[in-house]
C-alpha cells in the first residue's frame, strides 16, 4: 500500500475518543469496513495482532486439557429454538438462509450467533459415562450476530471468535469451571499478554447469556471511562443439557443431567487493546502481543550503516520478532511516524555517528524514553530489559489510570457526577432490575460485574438509586459502555 | 467417549472400498455428519490433523511474503454476478441469505463459494502502484457450496480451507506465480509432509474454475484408482481485474490492469490422505502429520513397568509427540487395536520381560514390523530412524502403487478395460469437449490434468476416443474420481 493512503491526522483524544479510535485503526492499517454493512474486513496488520492472540490463548486453552474440534456454520431453526430463553434473546440478531443450492429450504437455517445448540447436540451422543465427564471442547469460527450499530473490532454482523463448551457431573464443578476460565485464563492473559487490567465478575440478570444460569463477565476500560466487555463465561446450568439430553451414566448406573459451561473471548479484544493503550499518536502495542516488536531504521545511504543494521537485526533476531524498515523511498522522519502509527514498542535508530561510537539509539513507543546501547556488549541482553519494561509499564499506566477513573460513590448526586465525567462507579445497587433501568435510562451507564475480588466484603448500605438495602453487601460496577 | 462407541468393524477395501473410507473415519472418531445434510462436524481427532496440515502451510505460504488477513462471509448478490463466467458456475451451489436482524434483506448476500469478488474489490482500494505489485493475500476461512451428494471431508457443504489472492504487473508473473505454488507449495507440502504422490498440470477447459484463464491442478490417487482434486491454482488473467477495476499505475505513469493469481487447498486433503495410505486396520498416518506420532503402552500393572513407560515417554517427548496410553480400564490388545485404527505410525510396548532385558518393542504401523529397541542406548536416535522410515516407506508404497495403476493406453478397447479395472489411463486427446464429454459418459473418466511434467514430450498421436490428432503432443491423465 501507498504511504499516502494510510497516512492521516490521527483526532486527538481529548477532541472526539470514538473518531480517534477510528483513525487510529485506519492510521496503523488494522481493518475497514467491508461492502456489507456491519461486517469487516480485518488487513493484514489486524490479522497479525489475532494470530497472535489466538497462538496464545490456544496454548493456555489446551493446556487445561480442552480439544479444538470444528461445528457447522448452519444450525436448524429448530435447534435454536428449543431452549425458550436462548431464542429470545438471540432472535433478533439472527442472519437467515432460505435459499441453497438453487432451491427453497424446507427449514430455514441459522447462521452460528453461537454454537451452544448444535455442540449439546453432538454431546447427547458423544457424552455415555462419568468416565466421559468433565468433557472439554473448544472452537475457533466465525460467528453471524446482526449489528445496527457497528465499530471495527468492538460491534461488528461478523467476527471471529474461540467458544469453549464443557460438560461435568455437578452444578458445583461447571459453576467453578465457568470461574476459573475468567480468571485463570481470559484475566491472565489479559493481564500478563496484553499489559490489560481488568475486572472480573458476576453480571447482572439481565446482562446475562440467554439461556444462562449466571454469566460472568472480564470488563476491560477505555480511557474515556467507558467499559468494553472483553469476554465472558456462562454457567449454564442444566438448562441445556435437559433439552439436548446431555445426560450420562454415574458410578452406579443412574442416568443424570450434566451440568454445562460455555465462555468465548473474540476479535474485539483488539478494539480493547487499542483502547486501553493507545495515545494521539496511534496504538501502542505491548511487546508480547506486537507482530514486530522493533523496528530498526538506518540513517543516511552509508553502506557500512546497512550493513551494522542488518547485522544488528540478525543479533535480535535470535529472541525477538525486529524488522529492518530500509524502503529507499522513504526518510527516516517518515519511517519514525510510521512505526509510531503502527504501535512498534520499540524504535532503533542506527546513523554513521552511533557506529562510530559503536552504540544505536533506542526509542520507546511508550513513553519516547531514548536510551543509548553500545552495540559492543550484548545488545540482546539491554534491549531485553527494556522491552521486559515497556511490557511492564504499559500495564502500570493502564492499572493507575483505571484507579484513577474508578471512584466509590454513595450518592445518586455522586454518581451521576462521576459518570458524567468519564468515570466509573463502585456502588451499592439492590438488585432489582427496575432500578438498573432506571439508572441506565438516567446516565446512560449500565451494571457491568460485581467483582469476584472487592476490596470490602460484607459492607452495610443502600442502593446508590432508591436507598433499598444491597443484597450483595458488595459493590457493583456501574459505567457506559461500548 | 467411550470404548465401544467408535469401536466398530471395518468393511474392508477390497469389499467395497466407498463403505472402507466412511467406517475408517468412524473408526478412527474423526469426523461425522452434522444434522443439516451435506454439513460435517470435525471431531478432535479430525481437527488435530487439520491444524498440522495448516500450521505448517501457513509456514510455507508466510515464507514467500503472503500476508494473512481476512474477508467477509458474507458477499453482495450483486459482486457475484459481476463476472459472468463466475456466477454461471457457482450459482448452483449458493447459500442465499435472505433475512438479518429480523428483517428481509434489500439484496440477498451470498454465503461465500469463494472470494475472489469480496477480495478483488478491496484490491482495486488498496492496489495504487507498480511498488506495490506483487500485492499477495492469503485467508484462512469456511467456504459454503451446496453439494448433493456429500461425502465427509471429500464433499461438504462447508469446508474449511486457505485462499490465495495475489496481483501481478504481468500475465507471464501472475501465471508462473499459480504454476509455482502447485509445484513448490502444494505438490512439496503432500510429497514431503504426507507422504503422498501426486499429479500436478494443467486442467482442462471444462474443468476450469469459473472465471479463470487457466486452472492447474494437483490431483491425488485413491486405492481404487480413482482421483480426488487435492488442490487447484488459478491464472485468472485479467478477467476479475478488468471487472473489479484492479489497476496501478506504472513506471511511467500509465493506467494499467494487474493479473491475478488464486489458489486453495482444503479440509479435502484430510480425505486424500486417507485414501491414500489407510489398511484394512483404518487409517495409517505419516509421522509429519501424525498429530500422535508414538502410543507406549505399558504391559501389566507393574509399577516399575509403569515409571520406566512415563520415563521413556519424557525422554521420547523431546523430539516427538508422544502419548503414553495408561487407561486402566483397556487391556493391551485392546489398546493395539485402538492405536491401529487411529492410524498411530509407531506402538511401543514395554513390558516386565523387556524391560528386565532393557529393551522394548517398537511396532510400525505401516507394514506391522517388530523392532527391539534398546534402553540403554539413546532410544530417541534409533526410534528417529525408524520413523523417519515410515515416513519414507509411506511413500515408497503408495508412489509403486500409482505407478502400477497408471497405464500408457493406446486404443479405445484398452482405454476402456483400464478405467473398469480401477486403473487410470495416460492417453491422447484431441482436445474436443466433445470427445471429452462422450468419454465421460461411456466410462465415467474424465480428464483429471495434462501432467506438467510429462516423460514423453512431443509424441504425436491421435485421440484415444476419435483417431483426431492430439494438439498437446503429450498425454493427458483420465481417471474416474471422488
Amino acid at each position: 500500500m501507498k504511504m499516502e493512503k494510510i497516512a492521516k491526522t490521527i483526532t486527538t483524544r481529548q477532541e472526539d475518543y470514538p473518531r480517534w479510535y477510528q483513525d487510529v485503526i485506519a492510521a496503523a492499517d488494522l481493518a475497514e469496513n467491508a461492502p456489507v454493512r456491519g461486517s469487516m474486513i480485518i488487513k493484514p496488520n489486524g490479522y497479525a495482532i489475532w494470530e497472535n492472540m489466538q497462538a496464545e490463548l490456544n496454548q493456555r486453552i489446551k493446556a487445561l486439557g480442552v480439544k479444538n474440534a470444528y461445528f457447522p456454520l448452519f444450525i436448524p431453526e429448530s435447534f435454536i429454538k428449543k431452549e425458550a430463553d436462548h431464542i429470545e434473546g438471540f432472535a433478533p440478531e439472527l442472519a437467515i438462509v432460505t435459499h441453497g443450492g438453487g432451491e427453497k429450504l424446507a427449514e430455514p437455517l441459522v447462521v452460528r450467533p453461537t454454537s451452544e445448540t448444535i455442540i449439546y447436540d453432538s454431546f447427547s451422543r458423544w457424552i455415555n459415562s462419568y468416565r466421559d465427564l468433565p468433557f472439554k471442547i473448544n472452537q475457533w469460527a466465525n460467528i453471524v450476530r446482526w449489528e445496527m450499530r457497528p465499530r471495527l473490532f468492538l460491534r461488528t454482523t461478523e467476527f471471529l471468535w474461540q467458544e469453549g463448551h464443557t460438560a461435568h457431573a455437578t452444578a458445583e464443578e461447571a459453576r467453578d469451571y465457568a470461574m476459573m476460565i475468567l480468571r485463570d485464563v481470559y484475566a491472565d492473559f489479559a493481564r500478563e499478554y496484553l499489559a490489560m487490567p481488568t475486572y472480573i465478575g458476576t453480571k447482572s440478570a439481565s446482562e446475562r447469556f440467554a439461556g444462562a444460569a449466571d454469566t460472568f463477565g472480564i470488563e476491560a476500560v477505555a480511557q474515556d471511562g467507558k467499559f468494553i466487555q472483553f469476554g465472558t463465561t456462562h454457567d449454564l446450568g442444566d438448562h441445556f443439557s435437559k433439552v439436548f439430553n446431555v445426560r450420562y451414566q454415574d458410578e452406579s448406573g443412574q442416568l443424570k443431567n450434566t451440568y454445562i459451561t460455555s465462555w468465548g473471548v473474540s476479535t474485539r479484544m483488539i478494539g480493547s487493546l487499542i483502547m486501553a493503550h493507545g495515545d494521539d499518536k496511534g496504538i501502542i502495542l505491548p511487546p508480547k502481543i506486537a507482530p514486530t516488536q522493533i523496528v530498526i531504521i538506518p540513517i543516511g545511504d552509508d553502506s557500512t550503516v546497512a550493513e551494522a543494521a542488518k547485522k544488528l537485526m540478525m543479533a535480535l533476531s535470535e529472541k525477538f520478532r525486529v524488522e529492518l524498515d530500509n524502503r529507499s523511498e522513504m526518510r527516516p522522519g517518515e519511517k519514525f511516524y510510521d512505526g509510531e502509527k503502527k504501535g512498534v514498542p520499540l524504535r532503533i535508530e542506527l546513523g554513521p555517528k552511533d557506529l562510530s561510537s559503536e552504540q544505536c539509539i533506542a526509542v520507546r513507543r511508550d513513553d519516547g524514553h531514548k536510551v543509548t546501547v553500545s552495540l559492543n556488549d550484548n545488545p540482546l541482553k539491554e534491549i531485553g530489559l527494556i522491552i521486559d519494561d515497556i511490557q511492564k509499564n504499559l500495564y502500570d499506566i493502564a492499572k493507575r489510570r483505571i484507579d484513577e477513573q474508578g471512584r466509590v460513590v454513595n450518592s445518586w448526586e455522586e454518581f451521576k457526577t462521576v459518570i458524567v465525567n468519564n468515570q466509573f462507579a463502585h456502588a451499592h445497587w439492590c438488585g432489582d432490575p427496575e432500578c438498573e433501568a432506571a439508572i441506565k435510562e438516567e446516565t446512560k451507564a449500565t451494571t457491568r460485574v460485581l467483582p469476584f475480588d472487592s476490596e470490602v466484603e460484607g459492607e452495610e448500605s443502600g442502593c446508590v438509586k432508591c436507598g433499598r438495602p444491597s443484597p450483595d453487601r458488595r459493590r457493583w460496577i456501574f459505567a457506559k459502555s461500548y
